[in-house]
């Protein structure tokens, strides 16, 4: 389904009263705020392949109908979802569910799209029906070396198909880990998954990074090869300078302090990307922002604060990518809600007042340290990255104009209530 | 498979030396001996019947082969359990899953391998292919009437089937609830939901039990409408005498005190039953005992202390059922583990010395208190709970036995390897 | 020290043109601004007595200066908040720290700042230096019974004290529990803590609430014998309609969903009043919105639904109060800080379109849901608490003019450095 | 008070039939007994300075009287212990709570004793009443330098008491932290802490240890700047070949796998030294096994593992610790309990069937790699840590004796019932 140019005009249109008074309220009380601007229209969120059809859980699942049947249907979805908000410009793939047939027409069509291809995905999680050995008790931390091989043989061609498509980055999530105490020796298992790394750094080119994701618990439940920041540092930092770590929300026991985490990375120039999702208990996947505004914001003062310290590209320099699951929400809705929070998000962070809280911090002024990012968490940004997505071509109600437009009763129109995406 | 006398009989031969010297010492320092043996006789733990094949998780399942095809070959692997432990004779059906096409066939093979119909189990957490209405946004708690309708004849329809094969009991467990703020108005979803049980509640026969159980989270990730042990016997205590609450070990927040809830609910009169397993993180559903042992012992300590203090038969007064995943293990493996722990447990349990520890709590004496509990379960038990075993004719080792005879390999030879039970 | 009227005034006169850009804005775009000025206005927060000196942990405690030494002083810091603010006009006493010699006195003095008296607090949670028995086993749930009649005598005169001031509610918490397996029969407990709150009861005047407070655990750290809302709601029940129970915000298991608890207790009729602060591990006692300012939103928002569904008044028919400690922070400043978190999430709750979120329940609508509570939380509501400050008398912005005004520095003056408060 | 030798044999002589019968079967179901008792005997747990007075929390303490009043009394205190258990041979000490005026002299009291000085801890979480510069916003990580150098200087000084005694390591907690967002620049309090460590670092002498010791929380709620093991030993491995990691069983988030991380360490070659405790919700400092005696077990299965591996010897290469609070129990019999425990579960690490669990590993053998584990949990030890304490001359049951010869009696007569030790 396409979207077309002057419907989204006509959509503006009729916003645009409200949305004029409330962009002339809040730049009349900011300054930078074309900087601001710039920076949000910058900013691009990669949207992964298998967040577009309904997620489900253990228990069950329930589709919604018009997910999308293939890997140019994926691209046409996050194509209308990057023309509504004009920061999804990035797509990030999965092997062996997205392998493209033909990638030179997958590269086109994505360009068609304004879309780049974000980080490649391995997955070593599961079995494929054709696959020769199982990875019933792990794949780079086997005791079996053939198990090993094959895991690693498959990250590699994950590189290879990522190389025709133009990625430039491999994400390495490992679900390896035991369910049971005496299962694993756990240095075995480390050195193990950190040999197999090696061996696909190897195979990564100049120009990659590889990002180790780390993971506190689930699917195993007793013990994570990569189950904390503190491990998937030690393996990037025996691998060598193209390897990172990689942050996912959701990865981390309860009350974790997760910004500390994001600073000290940052510091020891190890941090590479990032996923994005909410939680209350777990690694629930919930839309960004739903449950914890407060932390991704402070979150995101730390990414300004951390990146600007080092001269970092705020929109190239870290991989940033929604993971999240949609058991009870339209997926393209839950996304669009997701990438609006990372915006709003971002926007917040950016008018942190950093000259008056580094006074403050040096002064050990507690009490103004909270009130300098409370105004910055207070004010109401919304108008900010509307008007940066205005001015790109997007809707200034993304949410809104999808409902206007019907898109998933044309979804479902086209291509069947029964469709099942690839994904979890 | 069938697992002859004369096979257990010459198994336990090959073991028995050592078996007769581990019991000698114990019963030489261990009071009441035939009393304890007797009781743990007496004792049976529920199998479920979604149990018996291989678990897994949202992010896949790695099956073993050989599980059970249908309802008979369900019976069948109890049965085998039961033949090698003595102490699984009972087994816990679920519907859709376990519908029987002929009861009366179905009672009198369970009746053949000693086993009695526990806890029937009601599922409205799926949609079943054939199912008119959707149970994604909750069953009892939904804000369509026709589908609460739905889910409350589903129910009563569960007790039917139960009537049938003589259970006297039916465990409703709701995975109602929401992932996000706002979806549910709380109030009204449970007044909802208790409405529902209102309507099963009167369709269940006058000597049958209905156990409302709760758990934290999963698969709702923002609120769950029977939510905590408070929740439940609320609900319960609306209900009427029937109705009680059922704990879970795996359904509750982290570091909750599981043993003072035990404590209170036969306290009230409330607590209906139990669901064994263990977990390290949320309802990891791991083998009885593998991850926190003591927690078990303090819990089997209370169930202990409360009966007796109401007079109630700890073989028959409570529902004891596993409740377990088995994601790494063969399942009839796993189960024979966690009933042995359990077994273990609650001789260690009996073997508290009630008198001391009264006295130490009248005293305020906390070093006593613990040294009388850690008395008992420091205690090598496992010589007691081998001899209840062989006096009833089972298996000295279940495992070791399970092992020699090949039954997973001779389960693969008959049922093959791709075979699928129904569950999680 | 006296903040007087035309200082305030003075300092409104050079924060008045950006407020009234701000509240011009957000009034133009806000229905009902007068209901929510005056629902702004009418809301009041007691602060607690022993919340004006600077707290501590076990590991040790930084005094600040300037602490009050007496009742009279405790009066005299609050007067100051709440002419600064004119949402602080109650005061929660804690009996010993606080009884007062003459007490129609101390009944003018806060009269002539404008506070009432707010719920009284007992404490046997300490021994105090004159006291006959110990609570080191505990108070209301002692073996010994001359133990608990202690106990039960200081709430009865507890209850006297307050009945002499005004107040007319009494809060029981009890730090009652265990910190070993084996210490308590949970049971007899249960019984004894009962049976003590029922004699204390039996006390309270006709016209007083009394408020029974949970907590999970902390000073004791195995079990607490009144360790969560379901305990708490059990000994509500069974003590009578003047029965309440009470929450505080630190005092749950991690990720426990607080809302949840408080619509259910709010529908049962038995929520009986507040404790504000906020965490991120236990009961850590933050300033109020500095961890998890979403969380109070959606609490608010439980309560403002809740007590509307009940026709209750929201300023009157619950007790809310601030229960922090302050290590890092002046214990003025952090309260002043807290206050105005409670301010704008209550303004922020009331701005949730109802008719809107329930439509969208009735729909099982879940985005739209999610978009109408984050359209108030997102909204920067800051304007339209100061406006109601400012037409109560109050000061625009309360931190700014305290530190302007030298508030602690005076204080210090007139008290000296080495002042130290009752409290924690 | 002392413990003639006499009166220990004849105690002896009252329990020695019982622990023959014990002893004899245990012994005569395992192989190696020999080689066990030598590897009990030579395991020595410290007892720290600030153990042997009751603890308390911020609500309140309950002393019980006879506290040790100066650094003789407690070297007497542990004397005792260790005279009673032969397995508490090492004192660790806590500046300034303990600085020896005469540290010759104290250094012959402690060889009378039978005691050697282990790590030094220095503190730098309180102020003293004579310091100049305060720690309420940290120490190392202060932004004041002069409150930095003052940290430095005070753990240079600790290095020197320790020399005078023949203690070889120091320990560094740090409490330094935040409560709230905003407090700290989180790269720069790592920094300052990194930089003050280096000079104290430089300070050590060359066959002297450091110990970065890191705990999630408390006393900061917000952040810790040695939060976590990846933090230890990033400080740990910038600081060089003397500096390791120290792990507090209780300075964890909820739920964390602690053998993981000793494993882990072990493999880095950075696991410096152990605080013996345990707990149930954060860091509850209660007696050693009273909570969770499996999770115990598995690390020392881990250290047992991991050690041999590198050929370490388990008795001295690492420092071994208790670091637990008193606050219901008789710190002494605590004590005793806790050493107690740590002895049982190594004896039970040692019965593991390494060459059974390493087959079960490279099997994938999940459930044999269980059994292999539990069967040396479930085995009843204590005979056998009896029996290597009877050999080495100490009391069949430590805490039976401490009661038959009423120690707490004696000491309160001797030192008085209001003494109060230096501690928490």
């Amino acid at each position: 389904m396409q979207l077309e140019k002057y419907r989204i005009e006509e959509h503006n249109q009729s916003l645009l009263a409200a949305h004029q008074r409330a962009f002339a309220y809040i730049s009349g009380e900011t300054e930078g705020v074309d900087n601001i601007l710039e920076k949000l229209a910058a900013f691009q969120v990669a949207i992964p392949s298998w967040a577009l059809g309904t997620g489900g859980t253990r228990f069950g699942r329930f589709p919604a109908g018009g997910e999308p049947r293939n890997l140019e249907e994926k691209i046409e979805d996050i194509g209308l979802l990057h023309r509504l908000n004009q920061s999804s410009g990035a797509i990030s793939l999965h092997i062996p569910w997205d392998i493209p047939s033909n990638p030179s027409h997958i590269k086109a069509l994505a360009a068609q799209h304004g879309l780049r291809f974000d980080a490649m995905n391995s997955n070593t999680f599961q079995d494929q029906p054709d696959q020769a050995l199982s990875y019933k008790f792990g794949s780079l931390q086997n005791v079996d070396k053939s198990v090993r091989q094959q895991a690693i043989d498959h990250n590699i061609e994950v590189i290879r198909h990522g190389i025709e498509l133009g990625s430039d980055s491999l994400t390495v999530w490992l679900s390896d880990g035991s369910c049971f105490p005496g299962q694993l020796n756990f240095r075995k298992a480390f050195q193990h998954t950190l040999s197999g790394l090696q061996e696909i750094y190897a195979a990564l080119p100049d120009n990659w990074k590889m990002f180790v994701e780390y993971k506190a618990f689930e699917p195993n439940f007793y013990s994570t090869t990569v189950g904390d920041w503190g491990q998937s540092l030690l393996y990037a930092s025996k691998l060598g300078p193209k390897a990172y770590t990689l942050v996912d929300l959701g990865h981390h026991l309860p009350n974790a302090n997760i910004e500390q985490i994001v600073a000290l990375l940052l510091m020891e120039g190890k941090l590479g990307g990032f996923h994005f999702n909410d939680s209350k208990y777990g690694d629930d996947d919930l839309t960004v922002g739903s449950i914890k505004p407060y932390q991704l914001f402070l979150i995101f003062n730390e990414l300004v604060e951390g990146m600007d310290s080092r001269g970092m590209n705020h929109a190239t320099d870290l991989g940033w990518m929604i993971d999240a699951s949609h058991n009870v929400k339209d997926p393209l809705e839950d996304l669009l809600q997701s990438v609006e929070a990372i915006m709003i998000t971002y926007a917040q962070a950016l008018l942190v007042d950093r000259k008056k809280l580094t006074e403050a911090q040096l002064n050990s002024d507690v009490v103004t340290a909270q009130e300098v990012l409370q105004q910055a968490f207070r004010t109401d940004v919304r108008a900010l990255v509307a008007e940066a997505r205005l001015r790109a071509g997007g809707a200034l109600s993304p949410i809104g104009m999808y409902r206007a437009e019907k898109v998933r009763e044309n979804l479902i129109k086209e291509r069947g209530l029964k469709t099942v995406a690839t994904g979890l």
